[in-house]
């Protein structure tokens, strides 16, 4: 068996961690992990499959003799490091939303559009956290019909913001019981026992540039370019899975039952719907496990072409390094 | 100046308490206050503008002489004693969901519907409370165009579910910190940390109660019949102010400058809408006060009869005392 050498750009962050966690589970073929990061935490060691795995720098000759390059870092990391990724002849399955939208780089979610991966010229793009999760659960239900538009809103936890984001509503609890000062430093208002109804900053129309990878980034990985969807996007004091109410409009009545029979066979999704029984999704179900929780299926009380649902999915792991392993499993398949 | 006798029915419980604190904010014409419990509280004493009042059971004869009652209690309760109220001569105000759909019973939001109090029967209903703060947002929006329908996902309140509800989550939060399990006697799982998309029992294709109560309640208080609303409604870890972010649909094409305009001239409601400085609605800007706090209105980008907006109100103000003591305030307006 074909073994590969996998660099991890970013090893440090919460989403570098979770891959590493993710390609042992998975049993990823590594005969060399390259474990990257910034110059501050170069020099330490990353744990991977029994044993400690140097941290280097990331330079331009960095790359030389990697075959993968899973990238956990933001935009202006994966811009800088691209060049040299590509110079060493490395795919660089990344998780930035920098290439995500570039014609010559497929953004991919593998229960939708696995096949895209062969189009990549040295580039695969993962998808927006919230992007990989709604998707997922919508894929299956494209067999019920063409789907015109989405309306969604989210709940999306605090480790979207990186580490950082889960270490501050951790403080801000601690801070409560004790009865001082909530400590803000990553978020604009405090988070525990609120809603930051701003993800990202204004891009158009009034919605906020995480508003619109759901419905720019929904038209390329499903290929409908038509597709529209309009989507409030809103912090709540969660750990690390999102949660989603989405309302899918197809070209033709739907019916529940269907929706449903489609869930459960569909891939990477698991249905969890049955009201009178308190079975439903929840954001603590979905955590530290991979895949999509989908439920709360029902017709739309507004439009027989419409239904809706609400799903949870780990936002480390689909939303992000679960996504990025499967696209590299893929990539050597 | 003609001054009342008022007895508020469930005087203990979270909403009774706050109706005891809006009547004193708003300088409602009282000159005896009936507080009433259950036997378990009877015996204890209520303060109220500067004393303490006296904890009566309530029994048959606690409602003679009474000019209006507030009603604060349970459906059970609020049933049990609705024939003694009239039998009294005094009008009973309820905020359960006893007599909300019941034809000879106003259910009023005075920013909607204030002229309907005038043909009560004896009672007059409050509405649910994400009910009263999303039409509250909606009503200055009927300037448009008529309302033909609304998808609405709520992030609603642990004090939705009594006094209990921010207790246990408290608990919750203190025993995280300790390290301990999560204590739990409220809530079907954890709130902490945690989202539940079920609030009441199911009531009709795959939708909960609470879920339904928009749609019928809205159809009653906005003299719309045909209305419909498609909502999805959410417990989350937050206090005392519920948000629900809403699609509204006409029956004509509207600008968001038409919608901005008109929620800032709105009664009831407070336009909070700047994005690029931050300035949107949060449950905890909501709290401790009468408004419905109205932000992010964006033109749907699925339908050019739609605009989306998020909006805030607290849940035992608007949503409960503040409506019911504005009703009294029409009553001898």
């Amino acid at each position: 068996m074909h073994t590969y050498t996998v660099a991890i750009l970013g090893v440090t962050g919460a989403v570098g961690q979770e891959m590493l966690r993710v390609l042992e589970e998975r049993n990823f073929p590594i005969h060399k992990l390259v474990a990257l990061a910034s110059d501050r935490s170069a020099g330490g060691t990353v744990r991977f499959r029994g044993r400690d795995w140097p941290i280097a720098a990331v330079c331009d000759s960095a790359f030389e003799g990697v075959d993968i390059v899973l990238g956990a870092a933001e935009n202006d990391i994966a811009l800088r490091w691209a060049p040299s990724i590509r110079a060493a002849g490395a795919v660089f399955i990344d998780n930035s939303s920098a290439f995500r939208m570039d014609p010559a780089v497929p953004l991919v979610v593998p229960e939708c559009n696995g096949g895209d991966v062969k189009n990549h010229q040295g580039i695969i793009a993962n998808p927006n956290c919230t992007t990989a999760i709604s998707l997922t659960a919508v894929q299956p239900l494209r067999s019920l019909g063409e789907i015109r538009n989405m309306v969604a809103s989210s709940y999306q936890a605090v480790s979207g913001a990186g580490a950082a984001g889960p270490r501050e509503l951790q403080a801000q609890m601690a801070a409560y019981i004790r009865g001082e000062e909530l400590p803000r430093q990553v978020f604009p208002c405090p988070i525990l026992c609120n809603l930051i109804p701003q993800i990202g900053g204004e891009q158009e129309d009034g919605y906020t540039s995480e508003e619109m990878k759901l419905h720019y980034e929904g038209r390329k990985i499903l290929h409908l370019p038509e597709l529209n969807v309009s989507c409030t996007c809103v912090r709540v004091p969660v750990m690390r899975s999102h949660s989603v109410s989405l309302r899918i409009t197809f070209d033709r009545p739907v019916t529940v039952e269907d929706a449903r029979q489609a869930i459960a066979q569909g891939q990477g999704c698991r249905l969890l719907d049955d009201l009178p029984n308190g079975i439903y999704p929840t954001p603590l179900q979905a955590s530290d496990q991979d895949l999509v929780l989908v439920g709360r299926i029902r017709r739309d009380l507004t439009d027989p072409c419409s239904i809706n649902l609400w799903c949870c999915g780990d936002q480390l792991r689909k939303g992000a390094a679960t996504n990025a392993v499967q696209i590299a499993e893929l990539l050597i398949g």
